[in-house]
């Protein structure tokens, strides 16, 4: 935690008159809240320029909300990944004069007072190959805007059909950063990769059946891609191709 | 074996008259011919189309030899793969007077008295995605020529640089069948599939490094393609990809 | 897209004229009609032969029936496969007055208003192993006789008791292309392989249990066969085995 | 260990005598005989009935010349398995005097004063798919000879040519037993086995390419098969499945 | 089919006095009964010692039932495996008037008019590690009964209370031969192949947990017995150990 | 088992006087207690310094009652892993009077008179990366708290936000013993292994997706660690770890 | 190939006038130059912004040295990995009066007539594990140093000693691009990853052994990193980190 | 590092004074001395206990010898694995005067003034199952008496010859920490840890063939031990097992 001593002495004051509790200000100088449960690194947005996110399989509505609201009392944007539309009206309702909004493709539940401004050297595509690979890359997309970016998307573009792709390369070079989203023989990437003169993330999703193994044929294939620059992020992270893309794309080093 | 009553009256009468030794006809009868260390299958030529092929990985030059012999005594053509140079030398040793030739790239060792005539129904087209494909690739070429194709090749046009590729459709589009080898992602059968109207059949290769295990990355990109169409063979085999190819695109259905 | 000058003028006549609306003719003109959710490659059937086939699993009855709906306008031929019986009847009840048709064993939804005609150079036969392995092979007969070809039957003839696939040799050497579905140790199509002088495309299926991997332990068989000329599929995708077969066995060359 | 008393009382006599070495009678007592760097377990042949055998791969010759000789001074059969031919040489002259002798191609060592009298219920049978597959087939004739089994042979005789299989029914039907050796896709042995109505040994190999992954697509095939009453050895483990064979063999039950 | 030529008369004459049908007739001659949706096997007890057996899972109670009624019309013993309790109730409720049995812990369900007399050359001994084995160690011991065998138990005693077992080496040693059940790690197979002088078949079963795999971890250890004569079968193949135990105990070599 | 002659004498003299069962003296001399189902293995405390633990995953609530009821009639704690809430209460209805506690989190059951007492050298530490790794430490804790050890807990202490650890540092080195149980990457045991100079237990989880592999990926991690001093356990074996930990920490060496 | 009209009709003209071959300008307008075992990509640094790289292992010298000769003709750099000492030096002579130089540990020949002008954002820094990752961390180094960064490292600053990281947190957080190369449990990106706000790509390596699979294990580790923003490249492949990292930290976008 | 002000204000004087040069103050503060190519923990010692150890695979002998110096120059005792007898000969010639020593059956180097004393709370016993798995055995061994344990070992007593194990298990009950070492079906710690109240270590070895997948059906089957208490180290890891039975054995907890 880096406080300079002039926030520190605010800090300690507050604490003093009253106005901040001992347990938060002892979180805020740790740099994480512990809720028992959980240490909520509150500190994460300071330190990698985007706040803690949720994710939110396995993980009970209460226990969600609660991370909730301890970042979004500290005026951090709140993000919940892999929830359900259920489990996301549960946390809704505990989470009452929030402004909290469900996501249902990308089953992302998001708390944020305003977008977020862009922050961003350019647009940041998300491209597809099929329609089943939609929830990531929705997911994807969501996380994106959330962390600062503007986005743009071009979907059910897959390699048996090229002619579709060939037709958006003016779109494809435009984006500063590519998230690519691909089941089955995953060879989106390596073919968009070969087009564009900008990073490329390979998001392999578990769209297939049989020897696609879950999603790790496209994964492997993705891997040994023969177009260089191209990175690769676990089976149907399109979280995680999202804040990787943020950092990649910000226009202010920090 | 389905000789007719004639042919087998006169296998008899030759017998009987010293022509033929008794081994020799017990081979025709029974449809092989029992070396001891091996039985050699003489009546897959009838049976199949194409006369038993050696794998030459692991043989002795003289039992490639033997075999070699009593096939083209028969005559048939002979063609052992997976042979390296030294051995062909070998083997060329042991078959004095006969027409054997070494396909250095290739690995393979042919004996034919003449090209076989052309028995396909157009041209067939091996594609290699690297020059590091090239081997399998050419075993692939040499099969193809010994059992009766019009064989033509497109190296070098990986997905990275499409263009390579693309300006290539017509060529692609001429052929009756295609082999299509590749490494690495394997994505290029996906790529030419979902250009044209004909077989097309993949060929993986252990080229490439890290997480392609040997070629096992390729090999389920190539099962998992999502152009239609695609049909798989085993890693490396350019070989059994020709004589797969030669029976589809027979122009005589047997 | 490869429309002639003379169809591009009838075409933009159409469009001026009102009979053909802007969206549709674009999509004309692109290859592909974009649904928003998915770019249908209208291209397809004259690129491939063979008009895009729905992969109906995940997919909502909704979005099939869209797709469905633009493939007839266009006089292709519709098939939509792994959709269950209860999704069947959605989809119905949402294109009433079009010809469907549900294959239950099959588990494929067909939209045609007459049997395709027999584009073929000679019957398609499809072998399966066990009455397990039946869904599959039906999956190809469907396929197979959409796309064109005539199509004949042999169930339940697997390794274990071989002479009842003995005693149809005839059968099998009557087939212009053999489809052989087998789960378990896959052993069927090296035996076919042997027994014929015509392409073999091996499904291996995800009958069995313990280390059948999910039919991987018959899909390597089946690539590591000694039969030469079998190529071989993804587990289970009898419909991928029927489009290649459709490919081998076109009588004129496109 | 189970000395009866009187066998006893005379090894204590000898060491009493001097006959017997102290450490000598302390190994036949515990069981074993240490030798420092080994406890060779000479009481096996009385457990199990067959004495131990050496696994001689990663073995210095002088280890297994000396255990070797324990085994031979107490008048048992000495095998030792993997032995390549210089070691073979090694260990001969380490033992002179002694009746050693090398069987190439099994790459087996033996040391036995007579031929082991047969004691089965009827010939084993030792059937191999293709010439590759000799070493193990081999090493199974070896060890099942030594064992006191009467052997026989068959091959060359995988599924691709079946004819060669079918023509010898005869032959497998009149084996006790059968041990089945085969690589590439392991067909055979769920062949074989629905012949015949004896147990069935299959024994998988590393023979073949690409994906036999080193053997293990066979062993799945012969784990999968589709003919009841199939048991498997580990990949390339010829003895192993002739000391099974032996015991379903044996004439007396012990 | 090998009817003597006896045999074939009377069927002629039976077929010809309307006796037989033809359809039945038709499949004594071609061995095996074609019932549209499989062909049954008749053949099998007379080239194998033991007829066909159902696996019952994935097949309708009316298929179980149709294969039943002619097995057993034609005298052969019924065994159907893997079928749960509410698919036997249904299946008894389409055979009436047959002596149909279920035996729960085993999942199987048997048809069978008296106890099958026992064939063996001694007692069959199924022992199983812990209690979560049983489901398997009684579906072997279901089938050994209903193959001619007299069968023993001994369960729950796996390696981690050794003691449990090694009081129990006279039960062990007692056996013709023994089937071994085990999840976890599959050792009890080596520890019981160790002690006893009979063959040994292990069975690898799916009890475990995290990195058990389903039951691979076990199998392989299996195949990698350091005890000599242990064979293995497929993860949770009590039926095949037990196929394959008959055909070793049996007394009579046919 | 290994009664005192003394022992031995007074148990008999109870048999004589009625005092103990004839079965149950039987047991006690065994070494195990035979239930027909089950062979309680009551020697393990004294062998092995635990009671035998009940695995209470697919066991019936009355058997595991059975065994309870043994277990703590000799006086020894029970503890049954995984169990769900709905069994714990089944087995607590029968079991009247015994005082049964449930751990919910832990899903453990315990029956026992009184909290054990500590036998352990030093405090034990369980460390959890994040809230999805709970269930597992609980079982740890519960576990080794029932064993006689002091327990503390360090949960949600991540790599990904290191500074939580750092500032923990003095309680990490407090412990004599460490469990330290991760999911997805499985860096935390590596991390706290290069911390610290007491034993490190890594248990592995199955949290995470895509190419975890089930817990696979931690697990592998775990193996490789470049901390020396670390061990591991199966996935998600929070009791195994506990176990081995409690034999670490004893203070008194049995 | 995207000339503009003036560069065409400059490059017209030069061929009119006997200043460009026919063949070069071919080449030119095509976008790759075809040396008949390969078709060099001369496009690829105007489309993607950095050369064609040549994969050096598997390639003869003669092979290398003529592309590098194209590449460099055309003014382009030139850097072939995977290249040894011996290799190197044949290529050497094969292009004198060419700037080669050969980087040894990095295994990498390098062919540029000055050092590539800085075109970051800001410093890259290369980081990794131990002594044994250096070869593949100098691999990323001098790719990255030629494809046009400033590049900084920290060698040696694996988990098991956190401190030699921690106090260097100040260069982490310094660079504009991270590259994390690590071995054994791959667990450095993710300490990495946590604590800085930038791109931090992972490269796994083989290094290590037993259960490490080749480098499978830390790849595994890097895929399910919970550091968010971290993605990841094939094993070994440093080059591919320093390609993605160069067009991550490029100042202009293109 | 954690000098106490004295330690520190002598350290300073000593650098004033030129007692201690720059460099080396340097490296004593950071906890690290910086080689270049290495950073040397020498501050490991005194945190976890044992100084670094050099895995020594892979290092050059100068590197090696360098990084001996540094250790031994601070006292302490230098152990480094994995060293082939010819690279241990080139490091001994690299340093003249210190009492380097070479194990060859364990392959392990070591530099010490005199033996380490016992620290350990009873004597460490390492078991292997057989002769083929001694050096992994020798190099745990080596370590733990360089670690300060006094070490015993019983050596050849794997399960297929129970007896030998039996016999010892009052050696076996005598150790304080058990080391097991086993390749092949890895199932001697099961039966080892079922006979002991100490904790096992388990350490898989690659010994075997087939499908023992270089260790990882040993390592599986360890993983899945149904006897509690056991832990597990990477394959053929003797040394980290040796390490981390030292921190279980520690007669004072530090």
């Amino acid at each position: 935690m880096s406080l300079t001593e002039r926030e520190l002495r605010r800090l300690l004051e507050d604490v003093a008159a009253g106005r901040v509790a001992v347990a938060e200000a002892a979180g805020t100088l740790s740099g994480y809240v512990d809720l028992g449960f959980a240490n909520v690194d509150v500190e994460r947005a300071e330190r990698r320029g985007i706040p803690e996110v949720v994710f939110g399989q396995g993980k009970t509505p209460e226990h969600i909300a609660a991370v909730a609201r301890v970042l979004h009392d500290r005026g951090q944007r709140v993000l919940a990944t892999r929830v359900d539309a259920e489990k996301a009206a549960a946390i809704a309702d505990l989470l009452p004069g929030l402004p909290v909004r469900y996501e249902a493709l990308a089953r992302c539940l998001c708390v944020e007072d305003a977008p977020a401004p862009d922050q961003g050297r350019g647009p940041l595509l998300v491209v597809a190959a099929g329609t089943s690979d939609l929830p990531v890359a929705e997911e994807s997309v969501v996380t994106a805007r959330m962390c600062g970016n503007t986005v743009e998307t071009l979907y059910d573009v897959g390699v048996a059909g090229l002619h579709r792709l060939i037709s958006r390369v003016d779109l494809l070079r435009s984006a500063s950063v590519l998230i690519v989203v691909a089941g089955m023989e995953g060879a989106l990437p390596s073919v968009v990769g070969g087009l564009v003169a900008r990073p490329v993330i390979a998001v392999p999703t578990s769209v297939g059946y049989g020897a696609n193994l879950g999603g790790v044929a496209a994964l492997l294939a993705m891997l040994n891609s023969c177009a260089s620059g191209v990175t690769v992020v676990n089976i149907d992270n399109g979280f995680g191709a999202a804040f990787a893309a943020t950092l990649m794309n910000r226009a202010e080093l920090r």
